[in-house]
Formats: C-alpha cells, sequence, structure tokens
C-alpha cells in the first residue's frame, strides 16, 4: 500500500465534500441493492480470476503487445467473464463485459447476441431444437456474417450467392467479386466454429434475394478453416482488439439443403422455392426483426452512458488531484491550483457528467417504454412500433454522437497523459467511438427518425391518424406550419420560472417543433419542383438538425421525471440529479451540440438575450453547486478500478505513483530496443543517421 | 497492375468533372512549381529506400506490431528521411515527415526541434561552438527533457533538483519525488544521448529557480543508460508510436559545472550565482523565448492543416467511390448509389475541405507576417512582438481543434472500414489529436489570446495606445462597450452583397467585437466585486468563445485574401476558391464551432431569420458547385500514397481490391492465433468457456 500522500488528500477531500451519499444513486443506476451487491461479487471474482486486484501491478494489456497477443488476452478475458455467468448463472456480463465495453468486443459476444437471436427467429422448429442446444452449452461459437467488403447496412446489395444444385442436394456458397467478401464481422476472423451467412439464394437460375444460412466454418476437431472458406482477422482497430473482427472469402462451399434457416422460406428436394409467412411464436418476422433492432439500440444506448461515465470518472479524478498553474491574474505567491478549479475543466467535466446522466436516464425510460411494448406485442398489438423504432433509431444517433465527442473530450481534458494507453482513456475513447458508425450509421439512423416525423406530420396536415405518442407533439407542429407564425415565447421571463423543469423542457419542445416545421415546409416546397428523393436530399441537413432537437427534447423530459423526490427517494439526491438536469438543460442552449441548426433556440425568438445572459449566470451557479458533488456523482457509478484500467483514474487517487509503477513495468523497458536499434547500425553516427553534414 | 475495374473508373470520372487544374493549386499549396519537384523527388527517394511504392503491398507499420517492433520501424524511416535530407541537401522533412506527421513523431525529431535550438539560446558561445557541432555531425541526439510526471506548462512548478557541490565541482541532479520524474519528452525512452534537463539550481543551500542543463544520459559506447539515471518508454500511445516519449529519474547524477547553458546565468568555482542579461546577438532571451514559441506554433497550424487534408482526402476518394443504398424515397429499381452524393456525406466532406484550406491560408498569412516580424526584430523593433504572440496562441487552438475535431469525422464518414487501421485514418487521427493537447493545451492557449485582447480594450478605454495591428479593430470594441449599443446590422439585406466577400468578413468582425465588449464588461463588473484572478475564472467561458470569434475573423480574412485572382493568378482556381471561401463563411455562421457563445451570430442580430435561411439556401447552391471539384482539391495537396497509408485513400480508387490484399498480407493471419488459442484449452468447449450452462 502507498503511503498517504497529497494526492490521496486531495481525493479524500472531495469525497468528503459530497452533499449526497453515493451509494444512494449507485443503487438508482443499478435499479436496485440485490443487483449492486450481486454485480461487486462477480466483479470481485472475475478480477481475482484475471489477477487485476492488485491495482499498482500493469495490466497485461497494455504491456505493448502485438495483433496476435492482444487477442489471446481477449479470449483468456472472455473466458472468464462466460465461465463466471455460467458458474454463478448470472448475466451482468451479457451486454458490459469486465471493462464496460459492449459485449461485441469479446470473441464470444456474437454467439448470443446475434447468432443465436437469428436462428430463434429465422430457423424452423427443428432446426432451433438442434441448433439452440449447442449454442447454449457452448459447443459452438457463431458469428454474423451480414456486412461485405463493399455492402454495408443496405442488405439487398449483398452479393455472396447460394445456389442450390438439385443433383447433390446442396448450396454453394460463393463470394463472386472482392467486393462480396464477408468483412468486419465480430469473431470471424479466428474465433467462431459457425457463422450465419447472409446469400443470395438462387434456384433454378432466379434469384429469390438474401437469405440466412448456417455454415460451419472451422472444423470442431483442430479449428482450422474448412475447406472452402478462407477465414482472416482485419488486423490492429482503434479499439475492439480484444476480439478478431474478420473476412470471409466462400469459394464454392458446399453446404446442405438444411442450412438455410427456413422458418420464412424453403427450399424442397426438387429446388422449388416457396415463401411462408409461418408465424413464429405470435410475431410476422418483419416485426419480430424490428423488435431485436429496438432491442439491440436500447442496449447501445445505454451502454454508452457507462462508457462516457467511465471516460468522465477517470478525467474527474485525475482534476481533482492535478495541480497545475494558477489562475490568470493570481498572486504570484499563491500555490498551484488543482485544475477541476480551472473553469474551463469545471465546466466541461461537469458537462460530460451531466451528458452521461442524461444518456443513462433516456436509456431507462426507452426501457420502460420497450417493457411495455413488448407486453403489447405478446397481445398482437404492433400499433406503438413504428414510434418505438423512429425513437430508438434517434436516440442511438444522438446518445452515440455525444458520448463518443465527450469521451475524446475527456481524454484532452488529461493533456498529454490522457493520449498515453495507461490513462486508460485511448481505448474507452476507441469504443464509444465504435458505436457511432456501428449497427447502423448515425446519419442513416437520423434519417429514419425524420421520415417516421414526417410521415407523421403529413398524416396530420391531411385529417388523418396520428401515432398517439406523437399526437399532441404533432399537434403543435402543425400549427406552426398552418399559420405561419413563431413559437409564442415562453410566456414568463420571471427568472424563477424561466428555470423550472418543466419550462425547460417546453422551451426544448417548441424548439423542435419549429424545427421540424421550417424542415417539413421546405421539404414539401421542394417536392413541388423535384422529385421526392431529391427534396429529401436538398434539404436533408435541415431536417436532420429537426430531428436531432426532437431526441433533445425526449431526452430532457426523461431527464426530468428521473429527478424528482418520488423518483429517487432521497431529497439530497434528487437536489444534486435537479442541478444535473438544470446544467444540462442550459448549456445544450448556450453551446448546443452541433448541427445545421445550432441556432434553433434563439432564431425563433424562442429566447431573448436577456434570458439568454440570465442563463449564462445561472449556469455559473450551478457550477458552484455541482463542485463539491464532482466525486460522489462519478462515484456512484462504481467503476472498479479493474474495470476502468487507468493509471490515471484509480479510486485512491494516487495517480503519479501509479502511473510511474506501470510505466517501469511496461516490458519493452525491460527489452532489447535500444540495443536492436543500435546493432543495426555501425555505430552512434549510423544510429543517429549516418555521417557528415 | 490491377484490370481496370467500377471504382476506378467512378475515380476518373470524379477527376474528369474538375473545372479547374489541380496541379496549379498544388504550386499555391506548396509556394512554387520548384518545391513541388523537389519534394516529388524526394518522396520518390525515400519512399524506394523504404519499399513502400508498390501500393498492393501491406506496410509493415500495419503488420501488427508490438511496442518494440512499432518503435523499431520508427527508427528506420526516420534513419532514411535524416540521411536523405543530409545526401541531398534540403529540409523537405524537416517539419513534416514522409507521412506529413509532425517532426515530433520521430525519434530523431527533438534534436533539432528543441535541443539545438535551447543551446543557442541559452548556451554560451563556448558551449554553441561544442555542442552544435556535435549535433550537426548528428554525433548526438538530444531531447528537451522539462515536463515531469507533476508538471506540464507551468515550469515554474518544477521540482528537479541541480545542486551545485564546490567540493567536486559538480552539479548532482537529482528527481526527489514522483512527481520530479521527468515524464513524456520525445525520444526519451531509448533514442536519445542527451537531454536538456530543466531543475532548479541551487547554490549553497539557496534556490535560483528552473535553469537548463546539458547532460549525458546514455553512453555512446553501448548506449546503455548512465549510472544515476533511469530511463524508459511511456509504452503505446494513440499515436506517435514511432518514437519512444519517455521518462527518466535521476539519482544524484553527477555532472560538471560546465553542463549548465550559462549564457544568462553562472555558477562560478566558488559556487557564486550570477545571473547576466548576456545579450546573444541582438535580441534580450525573453524576446528570443517569445521568437522561438511562435516559430513552434506558427509550424504546427501549417502542419495540421496537411493532416486535416489528409484525412479529408482518404474520405474524398472512398466516398466517390463507395457505393451503398439509395437516397430516401427514391425508386426501387434505383442502382445504389456513391456516398458522395448523400448530402450528409457531400455537406461534411467539403466542410472538412473548406477547413484543411481555411487553416492553410491563415498558415501562411501568419508567416507573411513572421517574416515580416523577423525582419523588424533583426533592426532591434519588437513592437509587433506581443500582438504576434497572443495571435499565435489563438491560431495555434483554433486550427488544433478544428484540425483534430475534423480528423475524426473524416473517420467517422468511412464507417467501420475508418474504424480499422489499414484505412490510415486512425493514426492520422490520433497524431492530429495530439496538437490539441501539446506545446501549450488549448485552454491555456485561448487564455493567453484574451488577456492580450482584455489589455489592448483596457487601454483603449483609458485613452492609452493601442498596438497598431488591432487599433481599428479594439476601436469598435470600444465604441460597443461605450454606447452598449448592439452592432448595427450589416447595412444591406440584398442577396449579393451579403454573399460578397468582405461582407462575411465584416460579419465576422463585427460578430467578434460585440463578444469581446461583452466577455470584457462582464470581467470588468465582476471585477468590482471580487479579485481579478475570481472575475477571470468566473468569466472564461464567455471570454474564450469571444477569444475564439476573433480567430475566425482574422483565419476569414486571410482565406479572402488568398483566393483572389491576383493571389492565385488563375481564374478558375481563383473560383472553385472563392466557393469555398463563402462555404467555409456560411457553414460556420449556420454550424458553428463549439463554444460557450455559438449563438453569437445570431444574438446580436446581426442577421435576420430571413438572412440566414438564404445562406442555408446559398450553401446548398455552393455545395452543388464544388461537388464536381472534390477529386481536383484534395488531389491538389499532392500526397503519395505512401504518405497516406490507407487502403482507403489511394489515387486509383481501388479500395477493395487493396484492402483485401492488405488483409490477405497482415502476418496475424498465417500465425498461430487460432492453435495458441486452442492449445491454451482442452478441447472445443473448453476454448469457448467451460461446459454446460
Amino acid at each position: 500500500m502507498a503511503v498517504f500522500n497529497r494526492q490521496m488528500d486531495l481525493m479524500q477531500q472531495a469525497r468528503a465534500s459530497s452533499t449526497f451519499n453515493p451509494t444512494k444513486l449507485t443503487v438508482i443506476i443499478y435499479d436496485n441493492e440485490a443487483t449492486v451487491s450481486a454485480r461487486r461479487a462477480a466483479f470481485h471474482r472475475v478480477e481475482d480470476a484475471l489477477g487485476l486486484l492488485d491495482n499498482m501491478k500493469l495490466p497485461h494489456v497494455y504491456s505493448g503487445l502485438d495483433r496476435e497477443g492482444l487477442y489471446l488476452e481477449g479470449v483468456r478475458r472472455a473466458r472468464v467473464i462466460t465461465n463466471d455467468m455460467i458458474t454463478h448463472g448470472h448475466s451482468h456480463f451479457q451486454w458490459l463485459n469486465e471493462r464496460y465495453q459492449i459485449c461485441n468486443s469479446s470473441p464470444f459476444g456474437m454467439n448470443f447476441l446475434m447468432f443465436r437471436r437469428t436462428i430463434e427467429l429465422q430457423g424452423t422448429a427443428e432446426q432451433r431444437r438442434y441448433w439452440l442446444q449447442e449454442i447454449d452449452q457452448m459447443r459452438i461459437n457463431g458469428a454474423y456474417a451480414q456486412t461485405e467488403l463493399g455492402h454495408g447496412t443496405f442488405v439487398r446489395g449483398i452479393e455472396t450467392t447460394a445456389t442450390f444444385d438439385v443433383d447433390t442436394d446442396t448450396f454453394t456458397i460463393h463470394c463472386p467479386t472482392p467486393t462480396s467478401v464477408k468483412y468486419w464481422p465480430g469473431g470471424l476472423g479466428f474465433s467462431c466454429s459457425h457463422a450465419i451467412v447472409a446469400a443470395r439464394l438462387i434456384t433454378h437460375g432466379k434469384d429469390h434475394g438474401v437469405h440466412m444460412f448456417i455454415v460451419q466454418i472451422r472444423s470442431l476437431e483442430d479449428f482450422a478453416p474448412v475447406h472452402g472458406v478462407e477465414l482472416g482477422d482485419l488486423g490492429m482497430k482503434m479499439a475492439y482488439n480484444g476480439t478478431c473482427n474478420g473476412y470471409a472469402r466462400f469459394n464454392y462451399l458446399r453446404v446442405p439443403r438444411s442450412s438455410l434457416l427456413a422458418a420464412h422460406a424453403q427450399v424442397s428436394r426438387d429446388g422449388t422455392y416457396c415463401q411462408a409467412q409461418a408465424k413464429v411464436g405470435t410475431l410476422p418476422l418483419s416485426k419480430r426483426v424490428y423488435s431485436t433492432m429496438l432491442d439491440t439500440r436500447r442496449n447501445i444506448v445505454r451502454c454508452v452512458a457507462f462508457g462516457l461515465a467511465q471516460a468522465a470518472t477517470i478525467t474527474a479524478r485525475y482534476s481533482i488531484v492535478r495541480e497545475q498553474g494558477r489562475l490568470m491574474f493570481s498572486d504570484a505567491a499563491e500555490e498551484e491550483t488543482a485544475i477541476i478549479k480551472f473553469k474551463s475543466q469545471h465546466y466541461r467535466l461537469l458537462s460530460l457528467i451531466a451528458q452521461s446522466y442524461a444518456i443513462l436516464f433516456a436509456a431507462k425510460d426507452f426501457d420502460f417504454r420497450y417493457d411495455q411494448l413488448v407486453r403489447e406485442q405478446e397481445n398482437d398489438d404492433h400499433a406503438r412500433l413504428p414510434f418505438m423504432h423512429a425513437l430508438s433509431t434517434g436516440l442511438k444517433a444522438w446518445a452515440t454522437t455525444i458520448a463518443s465527442a465527450g469521451a475524446t473530450e475527456a481524454r484532452k481534458m488529461c493533456g498529454g497523459h490522457g493520449f498515453v494507453a495507461l490513462s486508460g482513456l485511448p481505448e474507452i475513447e476507441g469504443s464509444v467511438s465504435a458505436t457511432a458508425t456501428f449497427e447502423g450509421e448515425n446519419y442513416v439512423m437520423w434519417q429514419q427518425l425524420v421520415v417516421y416525423l414526417f410521415k407523421q406530420v403529413r398524416a396530420s396536415c391531411a385529417g388523418q391518424n396520428v401515432d398517439a405518442e406523437v399526437e399532441d407533439y404533432i399537434g403543435g407542429v402543425r400549427s406552426y406550419l398552418s399559420d405561419g407564425a413563431s413559437p409564442s415565447r415562453i410566456q414568463s421571463c420571471d427568472k424563477k420560472t424561466l428555470f423550472d423543469g418543466s419550462t425547460l423542457v417546453l422551451i426544448y419542445k417548441k424548439r423542435s417543433q419549429r424545427a421540424l416545421a421550417a424542415a417539413y415546409a421546405s421539404y414539401r416546397d421542394m417536392c413541388n419542383r423535384s422529385s421526392a428523393a431529391e427534396a429529401w436530399n436538398a434539404c436533408m441537413m435541415t431536417s436532420l438538425a429537426a430531428g436531432q432537437a426532437f431526441v433533445e427534447y425526449i431526452v430532457l423530459e426523461s431527464f426530468m421525471k428521473r429527478t424528482s423526490p418520488s423518483a429517487t427517494r432521497d431529497a439530497p439526491v434528487s437536489q444534486a440529479l435537479s442541478h444535473l438536469f438544470s446544467l444540462f438543460a442550459l448549456i445544450t442552449i448556450t453551446s448546443p451540440t452541433p448541427s445545421f441548426a445550432a441556432g434553433s433556440f434563439l432564431e425563433h425568438g424562442l429566447l431573448t438575450r436577456d434570458e439568454l445572459n440570465e442563463i449564462r449566470v445561472h449556469i455559473n451557479e450551478l457550477l458552484a453547486s455541482l463542485l463539491p458533488n464532482i466525486a460522489a456523482l462519478t462515484d456512484a457509478w462504481d467503476f472498479t478500478d479493474s474495470s476502468l484500467c487507468s493509471a490515471l483514474g484509480c479510486k485512491d487517487g494516487n495517480v503519479y505513483e501509479r502511473l510511474l509503477s506501470w510505466t517501469r513495468q511496461l516490458p519493452a523497458n525491460s527489452g532489447r530496443a535500444v540495443e536492436k536499434a543500435w546493432e543495426a547500425s555501425e555505430g552512434i553516427e549510423e544510429f543517429f543517421k549516418a555521417s557528415r553534414l
């Protein structure tokens, strides 16, 4: 144990200043006390098994590994958490692993997430009976091979073929072009024995479009690729190096007819293709696919809240103990100041903390709606599915954009030390950043939300039914469209009311309604002069900004709900969260999320210049009141030192001794790097370069 | 050579649509034709020597190397470029290496940049005579060891001591605490034989503050660390892994008295300390240090323009050949569309291209002013130094913020493929991002600019002299302060005038003047109620936003100057650059750089809502007119395929075949990763985890 030092003292002081008990907030974050305890126990077992409990010891993942070493370490960790989940019968690492990375960053992560689920959804009863058991017993590990080198989200573009041959009663899976090589699927490179392969089904020369096939890709004896498949890894990535995102090139691989997942389409022995909307349970396939995507997206939203919170926690702890420089114009005799006290750091840090809670509460609120949806769908009521689908796309795009930018900001706030792998921040930044481009690229996501909103507006204008969830909201949009009026300013300018939660939510609502009305009006006008597709493209940037404003309104509303004393059951926690809520609302007004309509809080006369100035003053007050709670607000996430994997972010605040200790343990420092560079030369001058200038 | 394919055809078409000759723009970027030719020849020689001319061959740096391998590859490359510069007597790789990374990313990069320069500046004539020759002959390689584990930009906080011992006539260099260990200096880990060490000079028990010492740290015989110094590398970083940023822990290392760089302070044989403002050349030390910092910063600004342009080039080429999906509402029968035609991609890409030129031209304009300053300083006229220093801090902060965000955006625009190292984008993103936190963290930089501007405003209000460069500008600020008026709206609303370059520059000027006046007024008011330091801290976010608005005004003015036909001497180039200039100006209005006053174009009534709508329409027109020039605007930077080091960004557009080829060549794919993971287990179930659920 380190001798108690200055940094540890600063950390302890920061905790002592808290106005609430962070454990109460931990229970809110993880829903109940039982989960908090069970998770703690699971983390302890896993970290013990992995040899990660001594936080002065360099984590193996930072030992400067090559591609293969990083992968093997990924396998080692994934085995331990999988084992723990099975042995102790829990699912704490199902979505977020022991480092709070999304499960697709694990070599076994796609097995349940996509592989099993696809079979469940699209397999016949017989197929499900056989395969699900194989998966659940972990006798096989599956990948989901849809994306190709030249084809991403646009499924219809997929080129890989599965051609039925009547003579042999087999499909031949083949990649006819470089662009048709499967590229990116998680676990495909080294780890998976099987894969769901998306391919165009061809019988008797006719292309029936993309279908799913279950294909063995590696021998279960020696794990070599089966004949007819070339498999490999994509090499280093910004993060996710513990798994082997890979490629598969199928070269006339023959698979039995039973490989086709045949719940909804069959090929008979004579090659006849037939499509049957056989129901699995009560839902038709299309709706079940939608529901699966919903489930994935809501989990991504929740996961990135934890990713951003991890980055904010490391940066908060470092900012509390890092003393560096003095305020401008301060007395030359003054001591150096902890950087958290510089307004820029203080402001940026609390912005990130507020955003992490905003994402978390938005996810919780969405989960609540989702559970309701599932119950309705069990009764064959799918009315709310379109709204929920649209909202999930917008939330995914918004949350991953915010979290990704926030993780980068957090890393920059740690200066040079943040740039070093040992800080843990580059890995978190990379992992969070990936979510902005996977499982639906964000600009595709935004478009899906706005198309939904436009359809609702059009329906409303045509006097047709509008989805219940947005009826009131769309009504407001239509009134702006019909009278062309700017939104009436929020009634009162009186300070108390301006900063009320409900006033803030109303400001956000009116702002987004006006933005949506303006975007829809532009699009509609453009439609008179060009095709709908051209009009859509011409107005896209304005439309996407309106989608973003809509999501920000929903997020703010969710945040407010969760801060009330009735929701938290603890007055001091409620007070801190309310301050955080107000801060989030106000900084998003003064420093809007970048978009094509960043001025939308102002340009429609929603706020006056005086109100803006009041807002800036109030932000400063909120920052001051939240400063004593920074340690508590980040401690509440209950991250273990090992999960943060950061020399800068351990709970004790002992930043410098740990950073130095980890650095000294780096294998390169006891290796032969210098000698090798030196030996390759003939002498000192040659080492540096060669001879005379 | 690859067979001509679809992607190569799309690339060729994109080039054919250009309205100007990109070579003309290349000459503008590199100043003259001779430089363009000489640079091309140098790149060819170096890439030939490094075995990088075959762009279907996997670059060694992507072969999944461990920490040591990445460093050795860095040494290999650095030797080749250093050799080429010496053999062929040029300096093309002095600031930007063969991958357009800043020279401090090389293991020999600090030798000239900081080590030599410090000796030049602070050494006596004798010291200079001896050391500069050693450096120029490359007999030694030096680091600049100032930063400590606990101390960054705040030099006065440095703890390492150099205590003079009269008996032995030596200094003892020592790190008394963990926080005093030197941490981060480039090349310090493995590559440097010597270092400039910043340490507190102590004689006869008295601390004389931080001084510079030249210290040998490794043996020139076997390159082992000398006794009394522990040296090591910091491990993996987000980028810069070709060099060994390192640490040095001095443990009572004895060095001769002559180690003190003694041009400005000496210690005599009896330990007497004396400070003498001995002039080196005509400039006093403080002014020379300022000038050195200026020189470093202006080079960083120029360097990040190239970094952002590299990212934009890769993304442009990928967007031209990547066909993915169709526009919303388009006919189901339509073919997939090149993603560059989606407005979101089109808009984001041209924003980045415009920003890269904005940074480049701002750097060129600053260089022009800098050359003038150098001439004035040779005549002992330092009047413009404060202004130039302030402007350099603001430009550095602005350019590195924009470039860093832009490189991230470019990577995200390539979706999953951008996340893979082979795209080249993660390395560019990491390298550019480092500039936001090194050589003056950006929030420290902004503050220095604003302090300067505040001082000028105060002088103006007190009727004192204002620096000539800002006299007119500050006059405008003062008038807002005195009459409290909002800036008169730009006179004409007539469309033609609104989009004139001079009108746009005027809008930027007035916006920044108003923001500065408001920030200064807040600060001044706060000073009446609290100390200057507290007032500064309270108002900081508003003040920094004003600084940012000032820089954006200067940048826009510089951009305009460089687009005129008289500047480019080519009408088609001028036209394309003018469109780019307008686009840059207008998107910064509709989508302002994030700051605490992102609404500052709107809140002071500078633009009406109708004008904003006109601006949005005009942006669409500009995007349409620039679309055919995207290939030409990026080709003009003249990046070699090898310098981009990107499977997605080669000039021929042959994206998929190259990505697949490089992937197949990855050593991990012919290695034993799978077998190792398998062997560590007892069977298939154990490989995945262990038995039953």
